[in-house]
């Protein structure tokens, strides 16, 4: 590891905000010192706790998380909050950058807020995110919240990384939610239904209770997911949706379940680490890019059959690799 | 090409839905046979027009896609559906499967309807779903309509696969809309304002056209994004719908921009072609996967760090890669 890089990772573990907005940049934007940067933080990441919150849109997420930061910092805990917009993939989508919410934390040091807007340089968002996470972490925060604005496969992924996922709902949200719970069940260890003051909260609770009583979840069926009412404007049912997540905090703590979580998660971002690596390899000068832009306008003319021509692009790309 | 693939494809080629499901099951499920049947539909695909359809959870999507499918039909088009649900990766979400909606043209030998719940094998879902495209297109069919269910990147990659883009808003969906909008305006060709009797429904459109203005838009300058009202319940505004898809697609005819556009995604293709095909190395026997447990095992508890250990994990995969 170069001196500037170790500097740099001493500054944010020391606190300094700039130098843990200039480590996630470089590593959000694929930069050549990503690598040096992510090693040098692994050290001290790992022992924060990470909660993901996910939902459909319009279900106040936002809000939810601005009570959970207000929650656990009256605690004494640190926290960070990552913000992930991937719907904006070409404007950079500072419409989360500027998020009014946050103002009540800005001069709280114990607080750190990063949007990502960006889809990850090579490895995709979820591994992006993770990435990010991890440099936060090394800074010392206690608990990461990370938050998705769309509800996407995507963003399910970025939630799957964290420790304990909460899934947001509304009532009212019309008949797509039918296909969005199966889904949600999947993931969610704590089911928030918030605006819970709205019609329709009755029904929802128990369709919601009846899904999972169908056994869609894949979790370990000895435990339930937590079903939670709030009031995000109003603040009611945050003490409940903290609790229900420390609930799951330490059900994971025991028998090893929070290791076998992160040993699943691990996987996963290696194997992306890889993928990263071998595109990098492919997107060099001379990797095979011009090649790729000659095939793909010959595919669309119909004059090259693209899918008879992979095994020579392989051939080409191994013997790149050997160069 | 074996006989038995040949035949499969002259099968489907001259109507048989059994030929076409099978060997759209084949691709989706990435099975063995998959890339010699899609290098046997590829000189017979790449005609039909491809609509992408998606929106915000509750915004009538899918009676949006049935009365766009009657509409075609009444002009003697034949018509293929793809309804895409990536949010159910683990019950393999027949939800979609037994929808009613698709009934109304059930008994109709010209409509060809799939929904896919799978996140695609190895290349991600937008690959697969593109791949599925190419065989519907095979069989005949004069357009593709694609319907995504979430709003996430993943489905906005799916969308992007296809020629022509409707985005469908819904008036009142709370502050989340201003986060989804600048997305949505960066891939939709048509804006729909559907349920546009209910109220609200004024300012979203000057909302959206404010947006236009404000140039967020990726598209060519010169291209408006045509926005148009329906109410998909009583069919209203359904043939404006159809009316701007077909101004769209008479303006990507021209000065060769359905090329670009069709070369441009043949590139993403490609390169996701070549990132399925290392990963199926990669998940070979013997091709690195247990290796790839054992460390992330040892990264989740701490006592290797993954970010060092990658050039050696490259090392590994160019050997294999040579054998």
């Amino acid at each position: 590891m170069t001196d500037a890089i170790e500097e740099l990772i001493e500054q944010l573990r020391g606190g300094s905000v700039r130098a843990l907005s200039r480590a996630i940049s470089e590593v959000e934007n694929g930069g050549s010192l990503a690598p040096k940067i992510l090693a040098g933080c692994f050290p001290y990441s790992g022992r924060a706790l990470r909660v993901g919150i996910t939902g459909s849109p319009g279900a106040g997420k936002s809000t939810l998380v601005d009570h959970l930061v207000t929650q656990y910092r009256s605690q004494g805990r640190t926290v960070g909050v990552v913000a992930v917009d991937p719907t904006s993939p070409y404007s950079g989508g500072a419409i989360l950058g500027d998020r009014i919410r946050m103002q009540a934390h800005h001069a709280d040091s114990g607080v750190f807020t990063r949007s990502m807007a960006t889809r990850g340089a090579l490895g995709g968002l979820a591994s992006t995110t993770a990435d990010v996470v991890s440099i936060i972490e090394a800074s010392g925060k206690d608990v990461i919240l990370i938050e998705t604005v769309g509800v996407g496969q995507d963003e399910i992924d970025v939630v799957r990384l964290a420790d304990v996922c909460v899934v947001a709902v509304v009532p009212g949200m019309g008949d797509d939610i039918q296909s969005m719970k199966a889904g949600i069940m999947e993931i969610a260890d704590v089911l928030v239904i918030n605006k819970s003051d709205r019609e329709g909260s009755d029904r929802l609770e128990q369709e919601l209770r009846a899904m999972q009583s169908l056994g869609h979840s894949s979790k370990e069926p000895n435990l339930d997911v937590h079903i939670i009412r709030t009031v995000a404007i109003t603040g009611d049912g945050i003490a409940e949706l903290q609790s229900a997540i420390g609930a799951q905090e330490q059900w994971l703590g025991m028998e090893g379940r929070l290791f076998a979580r992160r040993s699943a998660q691990w996987r996963e971002r290696i194997s992306n680490m890889i993928r990263q690596e071998v595109l990098r390899n492919i997107q060099r000068p001379g990797g095979g890019e011009d090649e790729f832009a000659k095939l793909a306008e010959a595919a669309a003319a119909g004059t090259v059959n693209p899918y008879l021509a992979l095994p020579r692009m392989m051939e080409r790309l191994r013997q790149a690799a050997r160069n």
